[in-house]
């Protein structure tokens, strides 16, 4: 038995405050956490005001936790006590059904979601399955690692898995937590990487991240001019975008995917995808393979996510900066 | 100069009528086909009746020929007259772009139909260029050939492009001319062959040509029952379906790949894609050299084409049994 501290919200519209909750024994294949930093994601806000229906209350939220194994369960092989790790999403997979047994945790049915029906990363301690603690290189700062566990691996899976090739024309779309990186990784990628933005302003900064080009996605003009570019085009945002001005980006064969949780359905025209063999597609965080993969990525290429900190005890500010502000580009929370 | 005889629509409600016209001297890359067999495509029809807006008329419509090599032009290595060799959608690709160099010539953005804008394969002659005269193994029979230079290769082609694997859960939406071929190459591809058919009194001829089990598509039960099971669905129906339920059946990264040519946009989730890193997906026909590969798959695993045969002359019986019957699978038309 542990008493944790953490942070809670207990309504969709209530500010955060400190709680304590008891957990039960270690189980055979768990670990625990001692939280060191925990990044802000906007899937904490969208659980928070319970947008998707999953919340339950009090909620914990944070699901991009950096800390060290703080004690094992019995069956645990690969950690140990003191041992640097990050926790995202995921927190359990079964184990054992095909996507588990062939190595897409990630795509597991019966996947524990890190803050849904339990406490997350706001806090000081944070229990998972041992698949999920992925080891975090020496490379790696403590302090700025955290958004690669949810942020990161979301946009780096599909660089992956859908075999993004750098000599692809590649383009981003939305330039937020996760564009950022997005950037950064399809630049040491060896891609061409174009930057649609809505805020041309930010130009001299998305140069810095590795954006080649930047096309202001307001200006129709500029969008046309794009057609037929782009062989791989990643949309980070959570809103309805005007989706035929990009599938007409696309090359031929080109790929236009979804990370962001947009709620409105696309309009597909079945034509454009026919005349290119073009796709549409989307996928959730990584597995914890591809995980490791872009940590290893991120200590060989020094690509970091760029955060603003607050002291965890100011969680209420931070989580205001980042629904009324635009942070550059990820809120990590230092533990208490 | 030569005289081509050959049936076409002079309005887009107008019966066929044998017209002659002349062609000029053969071009330097062309080749000049002797029609012994033409198939009839749906697109033959929506040709006739402008509805895609790309007929002149008088049209001559026809691109499922299976002949024998008349004359080529000077500068034209790999065939002479005598060959047998067969002529889709397309006959003419730009040769210098990206895509024509990569061997994509059927993605060339100049390419050109054999419909459209110049006379088709309802005749005793026809013209392509060289790339797109693919020779007929010995194999397969002159009266069967025809629509896999259009049906076939538009099936085959997603089936090869996107890595369908032996071991994957496939569904085949619509089991008509296309529909039927594909499943015979999904089935010899070695997969498990799921044909999803609105007919179910078709069982047993579809249980024949190579389907595992068969899905009646307004029943809601049984859809529902398939959630979560196909690594691949081909589509190639021209009407909207309830997508989502297909989208539903797909199991984690599968794919729904279009080629039927529906015109109402797909309303997408993007939330079942991203979940399950799902994809939806077009294709237009395949390659040369994809369409050499599918015509020795072919040959080696027996597949053909179920053809209806009517003499060229009674192509406007034909075409009525085309557009308000359901011919088993494909009608061909015997040339004069």
């Amino acid at each position: 038995m542990k008493t944790v501290h953490a942070y809670a919200a207990e309504s969709s519209r209530s500010p955060l405050k400190a709680i304590e909750y008891t957990l039960p024994d270690i189980g055979p294949e768990q670990v625990d956490i001692r939280v060191e930093y925990c990044g802000i994601c906007h899937s904490d806000l969208s659980m928070i005001r319970n947008e998707w229906g999953l919340a339950s209350y009090p909620i914990v939220p944070g699901h991009e936790v950096v800390g060290r194994v703080e004690e094992v369960g019995s069956m645990v092989k690969n950690l140990k006590p003191g041992d640097r790790v990050g926790l995202g999403w995921f927190s359990g997979s079964c184990m054992t059904c095909p996507q588990c047994i062939g190595g897409d945790h990630n795509l597991c049915a019966k996947g524990e979601g890190t803050i849904v029906g339990r406490h997350g990363g706001f806090a000081d301690r944070v229990r998972t399955h041992w698949i999920w603690a992925t080891p975090l290189p020496d490379a790696l700062s403590a302090q700025s690692a955290g958004p690669l566990f949810c942020g990161g691996i979301t946009v780096f899976n599909p660089i992956l898995e859908f075999g993004v090739r750098p000599t692809d024309r590649v383009g981003v779309i939305g330039i937020g937590g996760l564009g950022h990186l997005a950037v950064q990784f399809l630049n040491k990628w060896g891609c061409e990487v174009t930057a649609f933005s809505s805020n041309p302003a930010k130009t001299p900064e998305l140069t810095n991240l590795g954006a080649h080009r930047v096309v202001n996605s307001r200006d129709t003009e500029a969008m046309k001019a794009e057609a037929g570019r782009h062989d791989f085009i990643l949309s980070t945002v959570n809103v309805p975008l005007e989706w035929s001005s990009y599938v007409n980006a696309l090359a031929p064969r080109g790929r236009l995917h979804l990370v962001g949780a947009v709620l409105e359905p696309l309009p597909v025209q079945a034509f454009p995808l026919m005349i290119g063999q073009r796709s549409i597609s989307g996928s959730p965080l990584g597995s914890p393979a591809t995980t490791a993969k872009m940590l290893e990525f991120c200590a060989r290429h020094e690509i970091a996510p760029l955060v603003e900190e607050f002291p965890m005890a100011e969680v209420n500010a931070a989580l205001d900066r980042l629904e009324n502000d635009s942070p550059r580009y990820r809120i990590v929370l230092k533990a208490d």
